[in-house]
């Protein structure tokens, strides 16, 4: 990458797929994951009264069970915090900073902003008569998932302009705030903002309650992301870091608004998320999440901060409780949130922590029931 | 301004000012000053302990003056944080900025970080033998200050370039801090890091203890704040926004490092500042204070949020203890933090708040003597 301004696409800019994206979705089958989530959820209240609550109280980490992966969280902890030890680390130098899309929630078929977009093309349509003959646009009002399967990047670029600008920030967040409150998940029907790790969730608590200061790092939007921070993993919304488009401040009859540009300002992926950490936190990470090839330069700058730190990659090997794709370890492969080998083997030689979903988790979300072979602390 | 990223210089960029800076400069008078302020140093040293100590006990804004400017700054906390109330703002809402120099240290007669630059010519000339025959390094070299005088941007980003990129940003906060150790102010003929104004700081410690968070908002250079804002200011560097070159990321023998290009990135001034407070924090700063036309759009961007907020701009009317320049009021005209009279007009308009360093502080740095007549509170 030549540098942050580097040309990138609105596309990847958003954190948005590329035009190869739609071929790899699963057929949505609505009814039948509805069925499948009621009963979950139902399920999911009863044994978490029962069973759950208990072990959070004692456990911390309790959705994670006892292996290397949570191990190596509980140590690394206790080393850092540890004012006695060779290894402490002042409060104020305890940043832990988090991949969104896949690390701390789902991100398959399609990136949740990603479907943001999409479902925003239908309800600005009524104001665009001409869409309805008009590439891109008449190919999503549609619903022809063949012509969206082979949108190119330019085609991305419109869509992202037509629904991601020309309205002020505070126009967006409320857009963003009102789809999140009913837009459903294809695969598990439910809000997007309920699909978030309950290990994940732990984690960022665990680290809080230990003196961290957690954020969330994103290769997609800044401002999409911080409208539900707060609520969903108690990170503030300064404490978001993600990639934004340019905005522009101007004077609307008579007050001052922040209008969005259709341009790419900072593109927080990759090489981007180390600039970025520096951009917006100017500290090292201490310890460093992620899931995919968007995070390897951001655990490789945590590491090179020397001394004892954590870096630590989420593999989604469960297919039957989230997804499994890689295509490390002979997983399928993807265009969204790729693991490739070249990252597992980066990992494996830098020794990184690699959390297996299915191995290391013994629940995904807190919706979900607890296992029935609950790891219950001694 | 067409955008964050419309085309401005590099000079602009770090808050350096422009080419006809060095004709208001005043003459350097280092044995004086050295006397002035080892005498004003001494009294000050004796006068503390016996009663600006007990003062701050007493008083959290002890070198403010009774007076509007102090009463309106009580008024406004007392108000926001009372639970019971109608103006109560929970603490995560309460965002203060602060503009930096001219409003937080002394910017006169030139910007920090511009000697900072001017400096840095001189410890790299060694290794860059054509400076000497060529502009503008060689009047720079030659201490021509005429020829200074005249450098136009062009110029002016020569410098930036070749003092503020082509290193690490480890390296680059390594020179800053090295040169901050050494560095004196040409007036005063101590170092600019204790050139910072005491009743400011008591502001800022009054607003973090009541849960404000607190913020640099800066023209200048993020990194070249961030390498003393925390010991200076308590304001850690995740809290600094401020300007900023392109970095890049890229692997040194195997390392990684932060290249800083010789590129502008973001300028945090005037309708930047906007920007930027959103695109770093997120949030409608509750109070901000600046002192030049540079802070006019965070201050109109604050007070649109609406409901109890407050605004105030420093003004330098001071020429007995530090300077004076406007050219509102009145005050001499002057190319570095310019108070114009349209800001002056609008800040009456809006009713945000003129502090006059003359009237309404009794002491501007921690190391002078109080005034005789303290401001004991009864």
């Amino acid at each position: 990458m030549a540098g942050v301004r580097a040309k990138f696409g609105t596309v990847a800019l958003l954190g948005i797929v590329g035009p190869h994206l739609w071929r790899t979705l699963r057929p949505r089958n609505g009814t039948a994951q509805t069925a499948r989530g009621l009963t979950s959820f139902l399920a999911g209240i009863v044994l978490l009264l029962a069973s759950a609550a208990a072990n959070a109280q004692n456990d911390p980490l309790a959705a994670w069970n006892n292996g290397p992966a949570k191990q190596t969280i509980i140590s690394f902890v206790k080393s850092v915090t540890d004012a006695s030890g060779s290894k402490f680390v002042e409060p104020k130098d305890r940043i832990a900073t988090f991949d969104q899309d896949g690390t701390l929630w789902v991100e398959h078929p399609i990136y949740t902003q990603a479907m943001f977009a999409l479902d925003r093309v239908h309800v600005l349509a009524p104001t665009h008569p001409n869409w309805t003959h008009q590439s891109p646009f008449s190919a999503i009002l549609s619903d022809n998932r063949e012509a969206i399967a082979r949108f190119n990047e330019a085609d991305w670029e419109k869509i992202v302009a037509a629904t991601h600008s020309g309205m002020s920030t505070e126009a967006f967040l409320g857009e963003v705030r009102n789809w999140l409150l009913t837009a459903r998940h294809p695969q598990f029907q439910r809000p997007y903002t309920t699909l978030v790790y309950e290990p994940m969730l732990q984690l960022l608590r665990y680290l809080q309650s230990n003196g961290f200061k957690t954020y969330i790092v994103t290769g997609g939007g800044q401002e999409f992301t911080r409208t539900f921070s707060d609520d969903v993993y108690g990170i503030p919304p300064e404490q978001v870091v993600g990639s934004s488009i340019l905005t522009k401040y101007q004077d609307k009859n008579g007050k001052p608004e922040l209008m969005r540009e259709p341009e790419p300002f900072f593109v927080d992926d990759g090489p981007g998320k180390a600039v970025g950490i520096n951009l917006f936190i100017g500290k090292r990470p201490l310890a460093a999440f992620g899931n995919s090839s968007g995070d390897r330069e951001m655990l490789e700058w945590t590491q090179a901060g020397g001394g004892q730190r954590l870096e630590m990659l989420v593999m989604h090997d469960d297919v039957a409780r989230e997804y499994a794709y890689g295509p490390a370890q002979g997983l399928p492969d993807t265009k969204v949130g790729t693991f490739p080998a070249s990252l597992y083997d980066e990992a494996q030689k830098n020794r990184w922590t690699v959390i297996s979903m299915k191995n290391d988790w013994n629940r995904i979300f807190s919706f979900a029931a607890p296992p029935q072979t609950s790891q219950t602390p001694k």
